[in-house]
C-alpha cells in the first residue's frame, strides 16, 4: 500500500469539500432568492448556520491540507486498483464525518426541536453523499429549525456525491474487461494513449456532462418558477438521484405538472449510462435503441407504470387518469433511479403498488450513471447466466458465450463477478435486517396514545425495517411505513442509523471498496 | 432423450405409490387404533374414504403397470443424468396428481364443510409428497370431515415423499465431484465397483437407515402413549420432516413434554446426513464433530434457541423458563429442519422472534437428509465463496482454494454452482411474492364483520405472503400471519395454490429437475 499516494488524494477530495462549503455559506443571505422571504436581514438562527459552515470548512481546510503535505512525496502518478480502492473507501469515510460538521456546529434542530446528534448528522451527510436522501429532519419548512445555508449544504452534498460516482466509478469499475464491457465508457483517443490516460479522459467527460445537466436543469426549473435557491437545490437532488427537497411535501410541494414531468425526463437521463448521453449529444441517437441494458431500463418503467396505473385506478388509489399516470410515472422512475422524490404517498398505494416499488428498489439505474440499486445491466446478465446454467445442468459440457446484444462478453471470472454481487447483496441484506430488528426498539410502533383509536402497528416492524434496510442499502431513501415518503428516519436508535450509514456507503460504492477496508491484510504493504 | 427408460422408471415408482394407497386402507377400521374412539364399527363417512383410496390404488396400479409395459424394451440399465432428471421430475408430478386422487374420490372436506377441489387435493398431496406440511385442511378433529384412512395416507404421502428424496439424492446430486463432496456418501466397497453400483448401494443403505428410523420412532411414540394410528403417523411425519400431524394443536395436542423432547431429536437426526448417521451407528462418533456442516448446523440451533429464548422470556412470550426452552427450542428445531411442527403459537412471539424464524426459513437441513430448504452446507460454502471473492477484489492473481475442514473442495464449476443455487432461490423467491401479491385477491385479509373490533390486516398482505412463499419453496409448511401455525392455506385462491404447488415442487427436487422440463431443448434427441 503505498499510503503517501492515499494520503494526497484524500487531501485533494477533501480541500474540493471545503471548496463546496464554502460555496453554500453566500446562501444565508436571503437576497439570493429563498423561497419567497421578503425581509432582507439574514435571522440570527441564520448567522449561526453561517457560523457553523464557516467553522466546517475551516476544519475541512486543515484536515485537507495536513494530508496533501503529508503526501507530498508521494512517488508514482498512477492509483492501482489496492490504492484506488483504500481513497475511495476512506475519503468517503472522511467526507461524512467532515460534511456532519455544519449541522452539529449550526445548531439545526429536528422536527421536534431536538438538535441533532452527531450520529443524526453522519446519517445526513452519508445519506447526502451517498446520494440516498433519506432523512432525519422532519420539518425544512420552518426556517428557526434549519438554516436555509444549511438546506444548501445538505443538497451540495448530493452534488458532490453525484459528481464522485460518475468520476470513481470509471476509475475503479471501468478496471479489467468485465468492468470495461459493464461501463461502456469508449471515450476513444489516439490509440498510443495508456489505460490510464483513457480513463482520466472519461472521467473528465463524464464529470462535464454532469455538470451541465446540473446547469440545465437549475435554469429550466428557474424558468417553471422556482427560486434560484429551490432550483439548484432541486436540480442537485434531481441529478445526483438523490432526493433531498427543501421543502417537507418533496417535489409534490410545487403542485406543478410541468415540474414533475421535468423532473421525470431528468431523473431518466441521470440514470442512463452517462456515456449513452454523451453519444446522444454528439448525434448517435441510434445508440439508445442499440443499446440492451437501456432498452431494459426504459421497458422496466413502461410496464411497471402501466400495471401500477392499471391496478391503482382499479382500487382507487387514484383520483382520475391523468394524475394516476402522472403520479404513478413519477413514483416509478423516482424509485427506480434510486431518487427518491415524492409527489404522492405511494405507501397509501394498494399492496400490488408498495411490493412492486419494495422489488424496484433492488434494480436501480444503469451502470456509469448516477443511480444507485444494483443496476438494469447486472439484472440483465443474471438472468442471461441463470438461463445458462440451467442447460449446463442437464447438458453439462456444451459451452455458450454470454452475450449483450451483439457482443460476446464472457469471462469466467466475469460470470462469477455478477453471481457474487448478486450473493453479496442477498447476504448483507438479510444480515442487516436481522441486527436491524434486533437493536431498533418497539417504541416507534406503539400507539403514541392509550386511546383506542391509536393503532397498534408493531406487526408492521418486519415489513417496515425491510424497506428501511433496501432503502438504504439501495440509495433510495424513503421506504414503506415508519420509513414511507411522509416519515423520516429521525425515531430510530443510535445503533439503528449508524448501520443505516454503513448501508449507504456500501451500497454507493458497490460493496468491495467498503468492505475491504475491513480486511487487516488489504493494509498489509505489498 | 431415453424415453422408454424414463417410462419403466415411471412405472414402478406409480406402482410402488399404488401399494402405500393399499397400505393405508385397513387405517379405516378403527380396531387398527383410532384416537380413542371405542366404536368399532367405520362410519359411512369411513367407508366413503375407504372407496375413494381403493379407486385411486387401482388409477395408480393401472397407470404405474401401462407405464412399465410401454418401457418394457427400454435399452441399458443406467439412467443418465438427462433421463434420471426427467423421472424425476416427471414422477414427482405424477405422483402429485395420482396422490391427489383419494382427496377428491373421498368427500374429505374443508373446515368450512365444502368438499376439497382438484386444486386443494393437489396442494395437499404436492404438500406431502415434498415434505412440506403446508395443508388446507383446517379441521382435523372432526371425524366427519376427515376420514381416518385418509388421514393416514395424507401422512403415508410424508413417508413416500422422504424415501424418495433419501434415495433420488443421492442419485442425482451425488454426480458429479460438487455432489460428491456435498452429500459425503462414502459407502465403500471394492475399487471394480462402477459408480452405478456403488450409486445404488449408497441410495439402498439410506433407504434402510430411514425405514428403520421411522419403525423406531413409531415404537417410542407408542410407548410414550400415542394409539399406533398416531404413533405411524407422526413418525413418518417427524422423520420425513414434514409436518403433517393428525390433530388441529399439531404436536401440541398431546401436551406431553416427552413427547415433544423426543420428537425434537429425531427432527435433529432426520435433518443430518443420512451418511453421517451411518458413521454414528457404526461407532464413529469422531465424524460428529469432524463434520463442519453438522457442526454450524447445531450451532446454529443453539444459539438462535438461546436468542429466542433470551428475548421472549424478556418481551413475556412465554410463562417460565423450562416453557421457554421447550417451546423455543421445539420451534427452532422445526422450523431449521423444515419439519413445520407447532407446539406454540410463533406467530405471537415478538418480531424478532418471528423474523429470525422467516430467516431459519431459508437455511434448511443438512445435505444428504430428508431436510429442505438451501441446506446448511450451502450457506457454509456460500459464505467461504464471498470470503475468498473479497479478496479477490483486491488481490485479482491470488489463488485460494474452497476448504470445508480439512478437504479440498476447489472447482470452478463448484463455486459457480453454489452461487447460481443461491441466485434462483433468490430470483424464484422474488417473482413468487410479485405473482402471488398481484394475483392474490385482498379477501382473507379483510376485517370478517363490519364491526369495529375486528381488524383490518391488509397491511399484513406483503410480509404474509413473504412468508408463504417462503414457508413453502423450503418445504417448511407454516408461515406468518394468514399461514401461521394455527392457520392454513384454504383460503387461497386456486391460482397461488397453485403457485404453491409449484413452488414446493422447485424446493424440493432442488430446482433444476423442475426447471429443466420447461425447457423444449431438453426433450429432444440427444
Amino acid at each position: 500500500m503505498n499510503y503517501a499516494l492515499v494520503s494526497r488524494s484524500l487531501g485533494h477530495i477533501l480541500l474540493l469539500l471545503a471548496g463546496a462549503m464554502l460555496f453554500s455559506l453566500p446562501w444565508a443571505h436571503p437576497a439570493l432568492g429563498w423561497r419567497g422571504h421578503l425581509d432582507f436581514r439574514p435571522t440570527d438562527f441564520e448567522w449561526a448556520g453561517f457560523r457553523g459552515l464557516l467553522a466546517s470548512s475551516l476544519v475541512s481546510i486543515v484536515v485537507g491540507s495536513t494530508l496533501t503535505i503529508l503526501g507530498r512525496g508521494a512517488s508514482g502518478q498512477k492509483l492501482f486498483r489496492k490504492e484506488a480502492m483504500a481513497t475511495v473507501g476512506l475519503s468517503w469515510i472522511l467526507a461524512t464525518l467532515l460534511g456532519a460538521l455544519p449541522y452539529v456546529l449550526s445548531n439545526t434542530k429536528l422536527a421536534d426541536g431536538t438538535p441533532m446528534t452527531l450520529i443524526d448528522a453522519c446519517f445526513e451527510a452519508q445519506s447526502g453523499f451517498s446520494t440516498t436522501g433519506a432523512t432525519v429532519l422532519g420539518d425544512l419548512n420552518d426556517p428557526e429549525l434549519v438554516p436555509h445555508c444549511i438546506l444548501f449544504w445538505r443538497s451540495s452534498t448530493h452534488f458532490l456525491g453525484g459528481l464522485g460516482i460518475v468520476v470513481l466509478l470509471v476509475a475503479i469499475l471501468g478496471q479489467g474487461a468485465g468492468g470495461k464491457a459493464m461501463m461502456r465508457a469508449e471515450i476513444t483517443g489516439p490509440n498510443k494513449d495508456s489505460a490510464f490516460s483513457r480513463m482520466q479522459k472519461t472521467a473528465s467527460v463524464f464529470a462535464t456532462i454532469y455538470v451541465l445537466l446540473n446547469v440545465v436543469l437549475a435554469i429550466l426549473y428557474g424558468l417553471l418558477g422556482m427560486s434560484p435557491f429551490d432550483a439548484i437545490c432541486h436540480a442537485f437532488g434531481t441529478m445526483a438521484t438523490g432526493g433531498f427537497s427543501t421543502y417537507n411535501a418533496s417535489l409534490g410541494h410545487f403542485q406543478s405538472p410541468a415540474i414533475e414531468y421535468l423532473t421525470i425526463v431528468f431523473m431518466v437521463a441521470a440514470g442512463t449510462n452517462f456515456g449513452l448521453l454523451l453519444a446522444v449529444a454528439s448525434g448517435q441517437w441510434r445508440r439508445l435503441v442499440e443499446d440492451v441494458e437501456w432498452k431494459v431500463y426504459v421497458g422496466i418503467i413502461a410496464s411497471v407504470t402501466c400495471f401500477i396505473v392499471g391496478f391503482g385506478l382499479y382500487s382507487e388509489n387514484f383520483d382520475s387518469l391523468a394524475s394516476a399516470c402522472r403520479n404513478g410515472l413519477f413514483q416509478v422512475v423516482s424509485v427506480i433511479t434510486t431518487t427518491g422524490y415524492g409527489t404522492d404517498d405511494f405507501d397509501q398505494w394498494n399492496n400490488f403498488g408498495r411490493g412492486v416499488l419494495f422489488v424496484l428498489m433492488f434494480v436501480g439505474g444503469c451502470a456509469g450513471s448516477t443511480g444507485g440499486g444494483m443496476k438494469v445491466i447486472r439484472h440483465v446478465l443474471f438472468a442471461k447466466i441463470l438461463r445458462l446454467e440451467l442447460e449446463l445442468s442437464y447438458r453439462p459440457k456444451v459451452v455458450r458465450p454470454l452475450k449483450m446484444g451483439s457482443t460476446i462478453m464472457d469471462d469466467a471470472e466475469f460470470r462469477k463477478h455478477i453471481l457474487v454481487y448478486f450473493g453479496m447483496i442477498g447476504a448483507i441484506f438479510a444480515y442487516g435486517w436481522l441486527f436491524l430488528i434486533t437493536v431498533e426498539p418497539d417504541a416507534q410502533w406503539l400507539p403514541a396514545t392509550q386511546a383506542a383509536s391509536s393503532e397498534n402497528l408493531l406487526d408492521h416492524k418486519l415489513l417496515d425495517c425491510a424497506s428501511a434496510i433496501a432503502a438504504t442499502l439501495h440509495n433510495i431513501g424513503p421506504g414503506l411505513g415508519v420509513v414511507g415518503p411522509t416519515a423520516n428516519y429521525a425515531n430510530f436508535a443510535p445503533w439503528s442509523k449508524l448501520l443505516f450509514v454503513f448501508l449507504m456507503m456500501l451500497g454507493r460504492l458497490e460493496i468491495f471498496s467498503v468492505l475491504v477496508l475491513f480486511v487487516p491484510a488489504f493494509w498489509r504493504k505489498i
